[in-house]
């Protein structure tokens, strides 16, 4: 994989005179239409071995393009807020928006690599990064990033020799430290570990380009050209049509049996009971929400359900027993201008609550596998995607230490129909029924379809779902309050 | 003040639960409200003393309205992005957006207060801090913020027996800690200073309402009542039409003279001698951002500038000689979604850079006393007070360490044309002139007079500015350059 990366590879002076010039020119006017059309970011990857020139691309890039539209991001020690989440919660954060060219110095493959090399990890756990890095990148690529990865080289004696030459000279002394040194010393360790992680996370969508980096005019031009190539070829393609269609034909199984009909919507607790054992289940909660050992987790909820399912009076019935300073309710409307230049999951990621602390999300990521399908919002191949992508993002929250807990509402078309007919004749604003409502409840079977589809898909070990009953309010309550408490107790 | 507050107020039980479920219901209504109209955010800070019921009460308004579209801050120890920003960060961070309530829970008045008690600053610093508050949170209402304060309040007796309640039953024991019976031991002290700080920091626009806070009943309703009142008073409000005034008058002076006509436009460097001394300020520039002690500061540049008077390559002789890991230059556009729902400074308050980094603006915050002025995109009276709003976001960052730089390249009108004229004969994207450039230049006279008022208005001490000759470009760059590496060798 390297071999080709330490033939010794070097440019002229004259060349590069010649060369440099428009290649600067053609990347400044590609930058500027990328950002014009603000159609994809760009994601460019740094990585290698040090003293191979991986500072002086990541400036050289910037210097050749407008530095107003890059955003260079170095990953080094995390801060307390990025510790206290998930370990790609950081790079989530850092994402460029469509339009943008984001560098990233160091990145998700950094620290699984370094983990490896000081064998801080085993075999197997290395294995388990690359392969989220893989679905990562698949993701993000799906998303319409643009990624370049490139990876710096230099062999052993090229490495000493560089870190030398930085030691002696008085200008770039400030780069070379002991860990740089240390690091050589483990330079097979790091060469064989890094070989398979690029192997294995090299993929059509997100190829690593490997570079020498010994001779800087031949790796600049190398980075420049892939990067000009890379964006021409991009932006050639016409951009099909937002995928627009209908909504998908509703498949059944052989008979008509499924999990939201398997329900008993019968199911109810009479008033008295349900106050008693309300006032218990929020005494629980308050207790376990101020557990010691919470401190070191965190909850996040997803409420969904049919509309008018109760999910606002389910809310409310939790925080009346947690700490307001604790928790946050996120209510999940039409996504901003700053999140739609986003991946679809980045709106959600950026809630991710910090250690000891809740998030209640009123409708969820789960949207994309509901509304968005059934009304032909997102593309067949996007909503279908979603299913792992989901997955994958409860994974991260779970093994982080989040207790996700996730409430399908369910009510049957009746006590909907009822719902809605009380809402219309209160006056309040806040309960109003919107022609949506009466939209989306035409469309009751496709739902009913969608929503099997999402249990049968996304409800996981880490993060299962819960079907509540809801045709009576003071039962769905009382388990929805039920099963949180109990997700929390067993993780504690 | 605190005098009625220690009356031992309290509300029968009849009484309350006849008023509470009104309340309640037209808080939702008053909510539901505010939040359909956006017209302003809602900002409820409650401070006071331990045990008289604040976590109790912001539980109660959560409970009382949609916690969705509450958003419960708690200020407790800053995180290391927190603490690498001015003191207030934290808070421009968490405002809520228009359309939403924030409840701050302790705000920016309670370390000053506490810092105060513990006797860790002194009476002059105290006094300063309430300054301080005052200016921001008038800004803050002036950008139309409803600014509600409560705080509560307990005679020492009553806190004692109140504590003394809480840690005996085991369900609140939890919630008493040393730290509250040492606060305790200084009850005179903090009520004493905390009396001042209420006192100085009532005001019209964001009065302290003192609650006491024996009686549950008494003080919910208390809060409730004040909130309600409030959201009525000001939904009443017809809001004004966006105040468009014209373009004000140009005002000059007795004479002609002015800053910006003072300037040598025909101040110019040969080429050789350019490329010499950009060289050498690069290095020392490079050098400079690389010295141990830059590490615990950070520096902020303002470019501004006639149209094509030659920011960009400006910022990019800059941005070459620094690593690309440590700065971030933002191109100020129109403002995102979000940032429009914010005050004017938000959005800049979020690029404030963490230690050791550069954040370079092209385009500042100047933008509301330049073009919004001249444009009368901002009403009189609000690019009026943006003078001296601009001049508290920048003394906050300079007491912080920041080293802030603002540069205006000054190119003549002649010069000017000649430029748009080479732009347009020039085939190149990133270069093309709008029509918006042409309608600029034909107030030319009116920007002039901007320029001047923002120059006498905001060069001060902390933040002073440079005017920078720019018709010779290479004349521009050296000085810019000089004068930046100036700014942060004299703050080293």
């Amino acid at each position: 994989m390297f071999e080709s990366a330490e033939l010794g590879h070097a440019i002229d002076k004259k060349t590069y005179d010649r060369a440099e010039p428009k290649l600067r020119e053609e990347l400044l006017e590609l930058q500027s239409t990328v950002l014009e059309t603000k159609r994809f970011p760009v994601l460019i990857i740094i990585g290698g071995v040090d003293g191979a020139g991986k500072g002086e691309t990541v400036n050289l890039l910037n210097e050749w393009m407008d530095p107003r539209h890059i955003e260079t991001h170095a990953f080094g020690d995390a801060s307390d807020e990025e510790r206290e989440r998930p370990a790609i919660w950081r790079f989530w954060r850092a994402l460029p928006p469509k339009g943008k060219i984001g560098i990233f110095f160091g990145a998700w493959h950094s620290e699984p690599i370094l983990d490896r090399v000081l064998a801080n990890t085993k075999a197997n756990d290395f294995e388990r990064s690359l392969e989220e890095i893989l679905r990562f990148e698949q993701m993000l690529a799906n998303e319409g990033a643009l990624i370049l990865k490139f990876w710096f080289h230099l062999s052993k004696a090229m490495q000493r020799k560089r870190l030398k030459a930085l030691e002696k000279d008085g200008t770039t002394r400030w780069r070379v430290g002991k860990e740089d040194w240390a690091r050589l010393a483990m330079y097979q360790r790091f060469r064989k570990v890094s070989e398979r992680a690029l192997r294995e996370t090299s993929t059509a969508h997100a190829p690593w380009t490997v570079v020498e980096g010994l001779d800087p005019r031949y790796r600049s031009l190398t980075v420049g050209r892939i990067l000009r190539d890379a964006l021409k070829k991009r932006l050639a393609i016409k951009e099909a049509p937002p995928q627009k269609v209908s909504a998908p034909p509703i498949v059944r199984g052989v008979d008509d049996a499924n999990v939201i009909r398997a329900l008993d919507l019968g199911l109810a607790v009479p008033r008295k009971e349900y106050e008693q054992k309300l006032a218990k289940l929020q005494a629980r909660l308050a207790l376990l929400s101020r557990h010691p050992r919470f401190k070191e987790r965190a909850v996040v909820v997803a409420f969904e359900g049919n509309d008018a399912a109760g999910k606002g009076g389910t809310i409310r019935r939790i925080t009346s027993a947690l700490d307001a300073r604790f928790y946050t309710v996120v209510a999940v409307a039409a996504p901003t201008e700053e999140e739609r230049a986003q991946p679809y999951l980045w709106r959600f990621w950026r809630h991710v609550p910090r250690r000891g602390r809740f998030t209640l999300f009123d409708r969820s990521w789960y949207g994309r596998v509901l509304v968005e399908r059934v009304e032909g919002f997102a593309g067949e191949a996007d909503w279908m995607r979603a299913y792992s992508e989901i997955n994958d993002f409860e994974e991260h929250l779970s093994r982080h230490g989040l207790i996700v807990c996730k409430l399908w509402l369910a009510v049957s078309k009746e006590e909907q129909l009822k719902r809605f007919q009380e809402r219309e004749a209160t006056g309040f604003k806040r309960f109003k029924i919107t022609p949506e409502d009466w939209r989306n409840r035409k469309k009751w079977d496709a739902y009913e379809t969608a929503v099997c589809d999402m249990v049968d898909r996304t409800s996981t070990d880490v993060a299962p779902w819960t079907l509540v009953e809801a045709n009576d309010k003071y039962y769905a309550r009382l388990k929805a309050l039920r099963t949180l408490c109990d997700r929390i107790e067993s993780a504690l």
